[in-house]
């Protein structure tokens, strides 16, 4: 390096005309492939498991110094990956909580990556794309003006930021600059149905599993609101500080929703932080129809959602939403001052997105939230949330009807729990595991009341009815070929 | 919704084939119109300020409950979100330290989405080609086969795991469990130009501010060794636990690198967690002439850096490495039996990424990065890395032989630190602010020993020696106006 250079400067662009015209003649190729792939999606296996020269080649393949081209990565992808993922995009996956993505999305993500702004919140476009995304948002929610946010990676970072701006805000001692050991012992409140992002922050905060209560549930798998009263009181007593309690809208398990309102009049009553976990939940707020069910959702200090499960949108986005924007922002600010010496230029106004999370450094995830909401309008993924709701319905009541089959919880939402009756908890193991297998549809398990039970999770734009009798059929059958195998 | 609704059911796909011809051509219209946006960046200004218009239409439109259609949603975005980015991809953009993208990878981006897998760990393809990365990254770092590591948000996130797991493998105490009220006092070593994540991340982690010891810099802005020496001891002595010392490969003022391989041995010596954070910097350990002055990098117990940065990727990705699997594993594992319970299937096998990161959900930002190394070759990265620290040097040649010109710092790497001479600390910002303004180019700014100055961090694909000439021309041209309006 003692020399310049002489030879001409490289880049990672194409070279010239040419180059450039080669690629993106080859985008284009690309483009057509990842429609076809969407387009046809419906017609291949939900799942198929990957054959091991593909598995080999990922598993060993050493680090490639020397480029093979764009167009041998990509016949790479279309070989190896692209025909070997968890089958989400699927009409018939069902699995867990998970989007199905849409071709506007796609196409807003390659706009993203193209325009490629970092979103930390400069005097730029994008910062305002995200900045109106999240006011949508909050009206959205029903949450008032001057509501704060961000899009995030999803509920568990969204649920996180939510419960640190809580324990700030509530603490009644500096956590920032002191930390937890200058302060008495803190509590959080929370369901035995909150999802594991509680235990899991709460260790990453440094306040340990022991700061969590596990509130026991009804019959509909909703907070018992009197046994939450009763633990704060004895909290209170022993000198621990309760700080927040955690309402979940739409459970992981069966879909169920606690009681908002009474958690928002407790929190009030208590002076407690209202959060509530809406990772797909929340969104059913949107619909009229389904809204009381969700009623005082729209009190919360802070709530957490994502929009690549029931907004229909690719991974990754989720959003937080955070009442008090004072308290978000010093909960989170920092003051960079060299982000804010500049009157004018691109350092200059903008919203410091970087309070408001860990982060610095953000991609563009709010174009495709932006865009989607634009060219679908938000009716149209609402009337998709009811539909996912009333498909639920459907394959609960078609479960209820089959004498082979048996509903294995109520069905508030858009979760369905079901079993093969007769066969035993391994039995019904085996019969989700052949219709995973045999890429017909891939719902997942869970357990209830120490009983295992395949567990359809529908937050799928694709699905149709008939989708759903697809599945029901395809469990009786397999249902009478293993039990059938058992002698 | 008491009766199924007997309408066909709804998607947010294309109702028909007519419906899919039509927002496929749309998206090969969006595919022209963003690389013709990418091809011709080098023509347009750097950074153009909003007009009044877009910016009040993005400032006052309201929820858009019915859809415009996507090719109106497209016209919106074209006219008033993408040309008034922030300007990194632009070749003259060397602002705080930020990434330049490719048109590589944002055609990753959209097959990333259109395939839209949830990379949480599943029995998939996706699954696969983030671990390949991370062995990928971590040899290619130094570290050993067996290295953990997960692609990250970016560089904070990153961080943060990479102290989180530092913390509960050298507390002493269950963090995780008991939190940190149940054992003593601990700290952690950065020097004063350690980047302000570690703030964050300590207040975040609940440890406070108070847990940080800021440790003095030499002149060449590197961490003094024998300060921190002195301070592991002074702690132990009243009783605080010393956890961790940060080293930092690449400062975000100067570009200075901490003496990596003394800090590994003083913490191989005292027992600490050496995590280091190497957002740019980390990238010259895979030049074998940039490497010496990052010998040791390859000895952290944890290392943190950005591919959107000088990886010249599209945001969002960052990784973290850990040399200890098990360790790592210990300190967010959760044994979410749901993902656990199958032999076979979707759900059988795999690695539970969300066990090394407080996320769940995760979206497909391996795929870029694959694609990327695999398309141009780790070697062409590296040699734009090589090209970038030629040209700040270029650059700082260029300052040193203008009289009107003066350095401000060393040029360890790719920052370059500099004023025009003569000027006061409002003249240079005044300069400064002109040369962003008029979109010639868009460096940063920084304080150094009190005094302002003009800051470049390279890491642009894009740049070439010419447009180093055109900022230092720019500074002098605009120098000479703003003293002159001195009298």
């Amino acid at each position: 390096m003692a020399e310049w250079k002489d030879e001409a400067e490289k880049t990672l662009d194409p070279a010239d005309e040419a180059g450039w015209a080669e690629l993106r003649a080859l985008g284009h190729r690309m483009l057509d492939g990842i429609f076809d792939h969407v387009q046809g999606v419906r017609q291949g296996p939900v799942w198929r498991e990957m054959p091991g020269e593909s598995r080999l080649r990922l598993e060993s393949e050493g680090v490639p110094h020397a480029g093979e081209g764009a167009a041998a990565a990509y016949e790479s992808f279309v070989r190896d990956v692209l025909p070997y993922g968890i089958g989400n995009a699927h009409p018939r996956f069902w699995g867990w909580v998970m989007g199905s993505g849409t071709p506007v999305g796609m196409l807003a993500e390659m706009l993203a990556a193209g325009m490629n702004p970092n979103v930390g919140g400069f005097n730029d476009s994008a910062m305002m794309v995200e900045e109106q995304v999240i006011r949508w948002m909050a009206e959205l929610m029903g949450m008032p003006e001057g509501t704060s946010g961000l899009l995030t990676s999803g509920g568990s970072m969204a649920n996180l930021i939510g419960l640190a701006v809580g324990r700030h805000a509530r603490a009644s001692f500096d956590v920032r600059g002191e930390g937890l050991k200058s302060g008495p012992p803190l509590r959080v409140y929370g369901s035995t149905e909150t999802h594991s992002w509680l235990k899991k922050a709460l260790e990453l905060m440094g306040m340990g599993r022991v700061s969590l209560c596990s509130v026991g549930v009804d019959q509909g798998y909703r907070m018992k609101i009197g046994e939450v009263k009763e633990a704060i009181a004895a909290d209170r007593a022993a000198g621990i500080v309760p700080l927040c309690i955690v309402g979940t809208a739409g459970t992981v398990n069966t879909g169920a929703t606690d009681d908002l309102a009474a958690i928002a009049d407790l929190c009030a009553a208590e002076g407690l932080w209202f959060h509530i976990d809406g990772a797909f939940g929340a969104l059913a707020y949107w619909s009229e129809r389904l809204r009381p069910a969700l009623t005082g959702m729209e009190r919360a200090d802070s709530l957490a959602f994502d929009l690549h499960k029931w907004g229909y949108l690719p991974y990754d986005v989720g959003c937080v939403l955070v009442r008090d924007a004072e308290a978000y922002r010093a909960a989170f600010a920092t003051g960079a001052s060299y982000l804010n010496a500049m009157e004018r230029g691109p350092a200059a106004g903008g919203i410091r997105f970087a309070e408001r999370t860990p982060e610095l450094s953000r991609g563009f995830r709010a174009l495709k939230v932006w865009m989607s909401f634009k060219a679908q309008g938000v009716d149209s993924i609402t009337e998709l949330v009811e539909q996912n709701v009333e498909q639920a319905r459907y394959l609960a009541a078609r479960v209820a009807r089959e004498l082979e089959l048996e509903l294995a919880a109520e069905v508030p939402l858009n979760l369905v729990c079901f079993r093969y009756r007769g066969a035993s908890d391994a039995e019904n193991q085996e019969i989700l595991q052949r219709v995973q297998e045999r890429g017909i549809s891939v719902p997942s398990s869970t357990v209830l009341e120490g009983r295992f039970a395949i567990r359809v999770a529908n937050t799928n734009h694709r699905s149709r009815r008939e989708d759903f009798d697809a599945l029901a059929d395809a469990v009786i059958a397999i249902g009478r070929e293993v039990v059938g195998e058992r002698r």
